[in-house]
């Protein structure tokens, strides 16, 4: 059965798990990987109850025998893989401490890269799959009080850049989704109540974002996509 | 009925005449723009034989009163508008006339300008819409002898942004393709056989591009993309 | 002598009339283009008293005659040319005629490529010579109610990057300023005078620009920038 | 007597050296930074016997520890900081190890941001300052084959964005210079000795670079690069 590997999965409201339900609803294998296994299970629950095939995998996405183990999970063919870790890490440089910056990095960018290679390894073999990863807007620019996050989120980008020029002749599709603005999830509800309030009218819509994955995911051979942005309309970019 | 208009329609094999036959298909009235009615008549037909609705508009972008013709004929709800003109250009500038400079502008830039204002202010009455413009990978960096294609591209890639920022509060969604890799066409199979040759087996794969514009068309609200390009996996960026 | 051309220059306290006098100070003989003979008069009059060497030149940057005529006047080594031209234009883009968005990139692209081109032809011959472009902010991204200066402003700056490639082997550097910010000349002072007393707190050094375009200049070889930045330390970009 | 900390110091060939030498000769007492402590008493005696001030600090750019170490020995203003440590790291994602990807980012990208927090706590205090970093055309694109140092590269020029932005108001100048092309140095020489003599005849002009740095120490107030980039007139870009 084909099957897709997907990291940085969380809250049932938030992209990893919607992105799992959604790639489970085309008849792939998900491997549902993130932090918390009870977080993991309710993803898969939900996927069992709709008929579809999906596995919990408690994942440290800083490890590399963590992404490793993940990997060996993969049985049949790795058709696709999604690597949606990375948590918004603002404040300023000078009030920073090392580990908080060191930190960002590691999920969101170190991770990515033993994601990467280990999904590229299997894949190279195959001589087909895609790899997929979320940024920022942060990804592009780097904005005063968000020097973790922006150095983190560049690092993953251009990583990407260079795995994509990399796997594009073995048959590998390499992309990056740059999701500008804040998704209504369950981190922003239960932090910034009235700002969740604004998002929920105003917000980016999270089901085109995961529309976006898959229409990259079906996208023919020899017109592929390395990069697409999704906003608002109303969003200042 | 609801309408797309498409200007930049040439040969069968190009970009734009696959745009007309991919939207008309999808059950829109295709309002086919080009310079050569010869063209347009062959679009058109194909079209109706398989039972769409469409119609010839000989239409040369540059000129205003042709750009305000063409979307004088739009009937019911303008839902598309794709500004797809814009030769390549090349040559060095210091052997360049300013004549072939300024036609590489009027074509790439002013027209879409043109085409752009008047699909707007249609779509702004409406409350929604959207306009699409094909970029290069000319749009984004200058390179050696494409100083004419690089300043005309650029400027309509920068003008679309302004554009999509204008626009969007007012619910019309604006989005730029980068196509990297040129179209196995018709001009590129008359000019350069051998190189056709070889676009047919590497070159991009233009069914691919035409579903990029459809997917940009049906993104849903609050998840639309400005940008995203496309090339082969082989293709060096 | 070595000699320096400037287009456009206007009143003493632009950028243009500033680049003027730093140049002839540093022992240039300077050709001093702009459209109004008046105001060229003041500049060459104030280099004249200091001592330097200056020709008025009057000039429509937009016209091709003019400028062979502005290089036909080039004496000795041409060492350096410095396009200035370009005024900002706003306006959203569905209220804009069609002469005002051509007006725009006639005066910010159009000029500048037959600068660039009479200019870069002189210096090929010489095997030497350094061109100089003044872009905004709006040569990077565009803004919403900017469609107009930035489409113009984009063509420029990547006209310029394929001519700094095409003239780098020829010996030639070709180099683009981005002010980020306005400058507090006669034309705001007298439109926004509220403005211009903010600026004068708050607004870009004037002379730290001209400091860049020199800078620039006397690069050794080998070494050349193509594009450089300046703004206040406050200025949000 | 006024100070710059410059750390990355390794031969004397190399750009780190050459701006000590600089620095030194322009008046400023220079700490200089690096791993070998033979490398910078050499360094640190060139400078002596032109009659300038300076002093070694054995430094692990990656320690937390070794950084806060080298700035306590500032004595008097800090007027200048400069970060040029990071080597290439050349490289396909598939055969990389974990240890070699994270110590490109530590050397290129996180001892960067633990200079850069020591540097601005003190220049904030002063209110003012300026802090120099070493990017080079991998901070703007991933290439295939250099992910690891693409990914620390792009780290460090968006953290350093997010600084500039943050440190502005605060009266310190931060920026960020692109060189492009390797840097004739005792490494190449070394490792490449083919490279090295066609560099020498070639290669971009190590006193061009250390220009483009005093120039952006000197820059007046009110009109501050955040970068600029350096390349031969032959470079391919």
């Amino acid at each position: 059965m084909d099957t897709a590997v997907i990291a940085g999965v969380g809250a049932e409201r938030g992209l990893g798990a919607q992105l799992c339900l959604r790639f489970a609803s085309l008849g792939m294998h998900v491997l549902v990987a993130g932090r918390t296994q009870e977080k993991l299970d309710v993803i898969v629950e939900k996927i069992a109850e709709a008929g579809g095939s999906a596995e919990a995998v408690q994942t440290d996405v800083t490890q590399e025998a963590d992404i490793q183990a993940l990997f060996s999970k993969v049985n049949g063919k790795l058709t696709l893989a999604i690597y949606n870790a990375g948590n918004n890490t603002p404040g300023a440089i000078q009030d920073m401490t090392a580990d908080y910056f060191e930190a960002s990095w590691r999920v969101a960018c170190f991770g990515a890269f033993l994601f990467a290679r280990e999904a590229s390894r299997i894949m190279s073999e195959q001589g087909s799959g895609t790899i997929l990863f979320t940024g920022a807007s942060a990804s592009l620019r780097g904005k005063a009080n968000f020097g973790a996050f922006t150095a983190a989120k560049a690092g993953l980008r251009q990583m990407a850049q260079a795995l994509a020029k990399e796997c594009g002749p073995q048959g590998i599709h390499v992309a990056h989704v740059i999701v500008d603005g804040a998704i209504n999830g369950e981190r922003v509800a239960k932090r910034y109540p009235e700002y969740a309030a604004r998002l929920q009218e105003d917000g980016i819509n999270l089901e085109g974002i995961v529309d976006a994955y898959q229409y990259l995911f079906e996208q023919q051979n020899k017109a592929w996509s390395f990069e697409l942005d999704l906003r608002t309309s109303t969003e200042n970019w």
